[in-house]
């Protein structure tokens, strides 16, 4: 089935915001196996709007609408739906209740504009909207569904989740399932990856299961889609494959889906009551941010040094001055100081750091940028690495981070 | 003049690339005085082409097309141009010259598909790209134009910098020019900065000048854009109402267009020549990650220590534990402890310091969620400053970060 997105709203035109709505609708459509062939951006405007509805009706058999369903005047999508479905506005009773309800719990006044937003065109299934004001609409013309949501990421994907993905299914009634899975791997690049799984990848095409790679910095993420009738034994034809894929590459699979690597680490310190410290030079605090951003951190993570001059790292870390004289602070000696003297300090179970070269200046022949040795410390022993990256420095502190907290993640694993 | 954009390519589609391309180049030709009526994203089929581009000629002026101009077999952009404008290709040699230079000067080898970007449809005038191989297209078919550009981001944006925005401009003819400045500010929300600047908004209006509000955490940018005959008076007149809005809001104005708060405070820093050393608790090392994110930070900014548990604060900073017991860790008095002690640890002349309750959980009716306090030490004194926030962790951190770089700011502007 063919699907295209309207998304309504000068902001998106200018630039001002972009369009992530889209981007993340076209991923869930197309996770659910309908096909995405248009995405449109347009104005406030009726005319426009009008003209846009009568292409996709022309081509399309799902049309999902995002926008201008605010209660201000500039807000028109909904009196436009209605004249195009020739229809008229109805109070829904319980659209009323819920709007009086939301203003009331949040002890917001509630202005007659946003009363009004329980005006319903008469012809529509109404999609609630736990999440605020404007319910979403689901209306159908000659077997063709128009879904109208809200422009607010947070509203629309809420109605989607509750609403929209199960009509969806439902509508492609006797078809066969899609299940998606997604294996997030680190510390192997795609076509190195797809050299060693080559053997596991061919087979997958004899059971009807396809595989993406999706990579981005540091970061190669496989997505295995499988089609079949019967959704028990596709999901486990599906995670059969990915036992076998996790015996080719043990260490490089670090979550799936939405997992993130902080949220991986951070379950397992949790998990094991470990605590963990970290002293950073060339990732300046990433680390550290990345860990803070989950809440309840505070429950294993004791803090962090960023030590980015020499005498810091002495001052604070107790670092070696000869040592750092003799070797350099980008050094396997300096870095394993740093994660022993980080996880002393701060009275941890872990100690993880990092010293390398950023970039973009700062190279020598000997050391040229990209190079960062990392360190994880426990109470029996340090390990380290040596890093070869490239020239971008953004990415180079986001890989070493990445880097770092993977060889924690194998050794919190291994314990 | 009406301008609209199409993006040619799956990975668009399917959410696997978020399509900054069309928000960046609906930004840059609406501050040129473009009307952006239309942004549509398609596969690579050739009659999707097509049909987009036939929809986009009865509408619009300018049409300006990104993505499918590779050397693969997918990128079909190219041949679809050459077909629509009912030409054929020719070798441009002067563009296979520029090609076999590219690929010699990286030490890359060539293929024939490299080679074939050379092949140029015979009516099209070229955009030469100066960072890859796939050239820009300008056609016209009565009086509108078409400009086809490569998707890659720094490369379409090479070529719109190079060519495209001064052609555009020259299209426009006699018409008007528009300097557009953005002022970005801090400390005032979006409602409260619109009173307070409302008579020097009134007057904007007779003189062409437009203002566009742009909020986002923590910051409000106001966009002004002025239309009028001649650049060198246009200029001026509203560098003098941006000299006038300085002396209604002193504190909150930080910078211009692209500035963020991080560079500002840095380059005064550098210029100053004084350094800095950070102690975070609630931002968790997200401001010393902002600051690191500068190439040559290493310059003014010793490092930071992230003392995330009462224990850490005392042991890494030596804040006394008495007053940690008898105020809280999130106070006045431990904030300052803590900017002072690190400006002292670190040899610093500034010291700056957070601690709060970035939330979700964690908050009490004393000190609920979003009670942050900051501080900035110097040899000469220290000050500090209460936020109340509202319950985003993200968010919370972010302002508080800029909010304290932002009273550093003033600091070292004072002295």
């Amino acid at each position: 089935m063919k699907c295209e997105v309207i998304s309504i709203g000068d902001e998106l035109l200018i630039g001002q915001t972009i369009n992530t709505n889209a981007s993340w609708i076209g991923e869930q459509i197309n996770i659910l196996g309908f096909t995405i062939s248009h995405c449109l951006v347009i104005s406030d405007l009726k005319n426009d709007i009008i003209n846009a509805l009568d292409q996709a009706y022309k081509r399309s058999d799902i049309i999902i609408i995002t926008g201008g369903l605010g209660p201000t005047n500039d807000d028109i999508t909904k009196h436009t739906l209605t004249e195009y479905f020739n229809t008229y506005l109805e109070l829904d009773i319980e659209i009323e209740k819920n709007i009086i309800d939301y203003f009331t719990n949040r002890n917001l006044p509630i202005l007659q504009s946003n009363r009004d937003q329980a005006l319903i065109p008469k012809s529509c299934q109404v999609l609630p909207n736990s999440r605020g004001s404007a319910s979403g609409m689901w209306f159908e013309k000659n077997g063709v569904v128009f879904i109208s949501l809200p422009g607010v990421p947070y509203e629309m994907k809420g109605i989607m989740n509750d609403h929209v993905f199960s009509r969806l299914l439902a509508l492609k009634g006797d078809e066969n399932i899609i299940i998606n899975k997604t294996i997030r791997t680190h510390g192997m690049g795609e076509s190195f990856l797809a050299e060693v799984i080559k053997s596991w990848e061919k087979k997958l095409a004899n059971e009807n299961i396809k595989l993406a790679y999706l990579p981005s910095p540091g970061i190669v993420k496989l997505r295995l889609s499988i089609i079949g009738k019967d959704r028990k034994s596709s999901e486990e034809k599906l995670n059969s494959y990915i036992l076998k894929l996790k015996k080719l590459i043990p260490e490089q699979i670090y979550g799936y889906d939405t997992d993130t690597m902080e949220g991986v680490v951070s379950n397992l310190l949790k998990e094991k009551k470990h605590t963990l410290s970290t002293a950073e030079s060339c990732t300046g605090g990433n680390i550290s941010k990345m860990i803070t951003s989950i809440s309840g951190s505070s429950s294993f993570f004791n803090g962090s040094v960023v030590t980015y001059t020499n005498k810091s790292k002495s001052q604070l870390l107790d670092v070696n001055d000869q040592v750092i004289e003799k070797h350099g602070a980008v050094s396997q000696q300096v870095v394993e100081q740093m994660a022993k003297n980080v996880r002393l300090k701060f009275d941890s179970d872990y100690g993880i750091s990092t010293s390398g070269i950023a970039g973009p200046t700062g190279g020598t022949a000997d050391k040229p940028v990209g190079t960062v040795w990392i360190a994880v410390a426990s109470e029996e022993k340090v390990i380290s690495k040596k890093l070869n990256l490239g020239y971008n420095r953004e990415r180079n502190i986001h890989v070493s981070s990445l880097s770092v907290l993977n060889l924690l993640r194998l050794e919190l694993i291994k314990n």
